[in-house]
């Protein structure tokens, strides 16, 4: 395992210290929790998003924490949900009169503890309202998930929903758009490797040299199958053919583009396989209003990447452009 | 070779092409030619800021391309210096009444070619100017270096530079301030694994299971020395200790800290250096100013990172806090 580390079992703490060294003016730790909140939260007058899940898939959710985005995000040990007091007391910290809003990953673990902290919270008289996103079109349940996996397609459901909570709406309303974005996201992804979790210090899966896996998850769950590598192109309209079959969309439609890497792959890559997906969206006559090329929510070091389309209409167009601060999504 | 790509021969085109559908906001290419331009550009009042180099250091160049950074990049084949004509057109295009300055990374053949593309430019009338960066302290003279390298100190020059540009100021006054910069940053790296070039289609150099480099270059030049892997502490400290032996920082000194992934690394173990990072700068009593985390100048897949301290004066400050608009970094 060639990781630059000092303790497997310590990754994620001193991680959090390494954030915390670098965006003093977006964040600050709770002590004894490895949760990252507002440095000004907590945000009188506007719902707080509170998101998170297990560690490794940097700069998900962290990064993510700031104007216009999350104002609490809670980091479990790696590829692990974070524990029900830890997310709940990323909730007390942030929750203002508006109340809270919890994004929540769709799987068993993350639903189950996120759920238990919004029942401890609402024993505070807090309120709590909570989404399950599950944008991953590749497979229905999973290694650990019933239903579909919420994968790269979530940091969209961040920024709209952070910007829809930063004009000051009610709990229900930021709900409501919420729920729009998820309903109008699909996502889907392939690997070239596996990555290591460093407690385990071995790939979490193996892959021939020649073998690509397709559909796989954010922690290297199995996905639809393997095959040879192909093409950029060819793998590229395999994804995009998995998305578009899984969503109405129509001629002069707009939508958003995610173009993921998982953490080793070149930008470059990533550009290659964008100059495709754009091809195929144009040749449908739908519009591309707005991309996003590069690391959104990784697998540590899987090479390999994902592809998230986003419908818009005016509302969702409007709180995609609005102004974001956060250290590793900026919107002007 | 496990790429997301269709034709090795086409890579740089192919992603010239994904770049411009993912942000047609920013940038426009020149036809015939592998150079980004600011859409609008040339900028009129404005000193035109040209940068550029081998492929395969994305986001660097065409990613800083947009307001407050620079006019254009010339993108040469992967790992190879851009051709003096190229080169010429994108000065020709971007240049204003106020002339252009050219940011070069300090390689022989970059340093030939965009002196070439400034005494054609320069038969035209246009005012040109260029700087040398050669920030990398590891080693004197290299592969395809006379004197120190330059690596990802770079992009502290572009946005400084862009700033300064962006206020209108003379090209005397834009070259002055550049280096500034270009004599304030130092920078060192470290790889854990080689990078594949598409074309050549096998590493460019290998290191055993537990090995590592030290001081290596961004194209896989030699570095220092190989030994066994140590922990991320060690690493950063010697690192550490080489930059800092080359730049005068006393107590009450404000900085700059950059901390580099090279295209595989985990944001986890950036994070994890650059908690290291700021540890030893504030035990010296250094001011960490500004901190920067993830991929500017990237080695296509190598895992590895680098680390960039530029010492700060009041000018500089002001300039790097700047606004900037760019696909790959935005300053609010």
């Amino acid at each position: 395992m060639k990781k630059i580390i000092n303790n497997p079992e310590r990754v994620v703490e001193e991680m959090m210290e390494g954030i915390v060294a670098a965006y003093p003016q977006y964040v600050r730790k709770l002590e004894n929790y490895n949760v990252l909140v507002r440095k000004n939260s907590p945000v009188e007058g506007k719902v707080a998003l509170v998101s998170g899940g297990g560690s490794g898939h940097e700069p998900s959710h962290g990064g993510f924490v700031g104007e216009g985005m999350l104002d609490a995000a809670v980091a479990g040990a790696v590829f692990t949900s974070p524990t029900p007091d830890a997310i709940y007391e990323a909730v007390k910290n942030v929750a203002s009169d508006k109340g809270a809003l919890l994004i929540i990953k769709n799987y068993t673990g993350d639903v189950m503890n996120f759920d238990m902290a919004k029942e401890m919270a609402e024993m505070d008289g807090i309120r709590v309202e909570s989404v399950i996103v599950n944008d991953d079109v590749a497979v229905e349940n999973s290694t650990w998930t019933v239903g579909r996996r919420g994968i790269a397609g979530t940091v969209f459901v961040h920024k709209i929903a952070g910007a829809k909570a930063e004009t000051g709406a009610e709990l229900d309303e930021v709900k409501r758009v919420t729920e729009k974005v998820i309903a109008n996201v699909r996502s889907m992804g392939m690997a070239l490797t596996p990555c290591i979790v460093p407690a385990a210090g071995k790939p979490n899966f193996t892959l021939d040299e020649n073998e690509m896996e397709i559909g796989m998850g954010i922690h290297g769950e199995p996905g639809t199958h393997r095959e040879n590598l192909k093409t950029a192109d060819e793998i590229v309209e395999h994804l995009m053919s998995k998305i578009l079959g899984d969503i109405n969309l129509e001629e002069k439609d707009d939508v958003a583009v995610m173009i993921n890497g998982l953490g080793a792959t070149p930008l470059m890559e990533l550009f290659i396989a964008n100059r495709k997906v754009d091809e195929i969206l144009k040749t449908r006559g739908v519009r591309v209003y707005r991309t996003f090329v590069g690391e959104f929510m990784t697998s540590l070091e899987m090479a390999g990447f994902s592809i998230s389309i986003l419908k818009l209409d005016d509302e969702l167009k409007e709180l995609l452009d609005a102004k974001a601060d956060t250290p590793a999504l900026k919107v002007l």
